[in-house]
């Protein structure tokens, strides 16, 4: 199977939905990057062994709340956490674990964002 | 049990060593931000439910490493992270999956600071 | 007098309207964040000694300013400078101040902030 | 010629109609702001030798882009990008030249300013 | 006054000693940063009316704390702090206030660099 | 030729002596991640068509001042910078260039990388 195909079928099992949004909005303009983030993020490195799809979505939402001014990669990323198997708590603790080393704001940031992403799910 | 003990005994499970020194670091200049790691950080946020410490040492080293300027820190928790039972694979595997989402420079920066803290520990 | 009591007391000083939003909106999803923002930022920081309620104020600010992705923390504390005693102009004096530190685009980005709230309190 | 009436000149060159809304939205809370706009980042810095004006937005754009919370000046630099001579083709692969430096969530954030910036032009 | 002659003579009432060090870095590789520390940062902006000079070592020491991989500016202005008359205490305050905002890594980087620059001045 | 071929055979243009440290330094603890530099940033985004290499490198440097805390990525980039052919003056201009953007600490940062890379290479 090829980088690309391994990277759809791993995008696919993390944020299907998602995943044809944020293509479909690359393909007039910069449709390679929408190749790199299936061939690079998902073929190659969210198909890695080492961790399951549970700590990897636990680690994409730390460094998505952690860097700011991501709410729409969050948003796609909060769907895959709750996709793969994590609990809204679980979800909520981890942006809590932040507090100490990213101070309120970011952590309100993103909990914000979830809160919209757990309504909708509802 | 107060705080402020919870705190330093949840504390000594991640990482007893890196404690004492950065409490004696602050002793003399700002000794209340060394009672706030232990009541606020390790006692009221490292104590809850929801999350195991492995969980929580992998969301904090991946905030660490997202934020850049944090070698010392992340020196803390990588000890943290193998303290609480994560392999040296998954720390290396969480920095992987940071990749797509912050770049190299931050992620070479963090290996940087695990091979030091392996290699201490070997 | 408790953490929690001194928190609010503090918090009802610097802006009672907002809190009163960040704690509703927190209510369903993060409670215990809530709680945290009143017992330690508010109980355990904004009560010491060492600084006026202005000069903590100014700081954060600065601090919201610098950091980025903060427009509605901004708001909150743009209302509270006022609140405790800051002027208009030492509100804008304090952005312009950051220009050589921070360039352009974070300054730009507070003072829109500031705009709107001077303007909702004209 | 004076630094303002030099400053006034090269931003006329980048991006006139952006420069008028900016000092328009600054003239009443902090028409300082814009006089230093003027002065120092277009009369001082733009003027220089040393890089032609696509250089100069070339890296003005990067910086916007890395640093994040720019979408407001990354739309102004865009058209300036495009004012001065660079090509659509030549922005969105800077953009893309940045990936393996900030990752994709900025890069995408910047190419959604891209596309609506690219759109109105068309 | 010229305005470089004024930011002279600002930045001596800060730091002389460290602007001379930071001019003699700069003189064969970009006078003209130095310069425009001199004319934009210390003569327009540090010379400006509204705040004091109190007040504005203070949001600066903050803006370099939030922002981080600042630690030579940040010795720079925590002396330029003491030398215009604020106490170690109010410098201390004002990192403790940032806790809420930035987490404890950054506020504990800035105490290291205040523990060097106190210790120099004993 | 492989991604991989394509990789070394850029990155060999662009720091030939950088390149064989960094992949050392990662051959025991993290191999892949010299191998996705290979692959993913000059094999895939180095090897772009649409802009030159000098351009390129404009951006990485600018990239990689904004985002701070990245001197030793700076020092592999500044020389190559140096070796595809912009000058040191080209690259001083842009670091002036982020002035109005980032402000001078990052600025001074880099300058200081600049004056190391420029003296080992007089």
């Amino acid at each position: 199977m090829t980088r690309l195909a391994q990277g759809k079928a791993r995008l696919a099992q993390v944020d299907a939905a998602a995943a044809d949004d944020v293509m479909a909005s690359l393909a007039t303009i910069a449709p390679d990057v929408g190749k790199y983030i299936l061939e690079f993020a998902f073929g190659d490195i969210y198909t890695r062994p080492g961790l399951d799809l549970k700590q990897r979505e636990l680690v994409t939402i730390t460094s998505l709340l952690t860097q700011g001014d991501t709410a729409n990669q969050l948003q796609v990323h909060l769907n895959g956490c709750l996709n793969v198997g994590l609990t809204q708590t679980e979800v909520i603790e981890a942006m809590i674990q932040c507090l100490p080393y990213v101070g309120f704001p970011k952590v309100l940031n993103a909990i914000t964002v979830a809160k919209d992403v757990f309504a909708a799910r509802a």
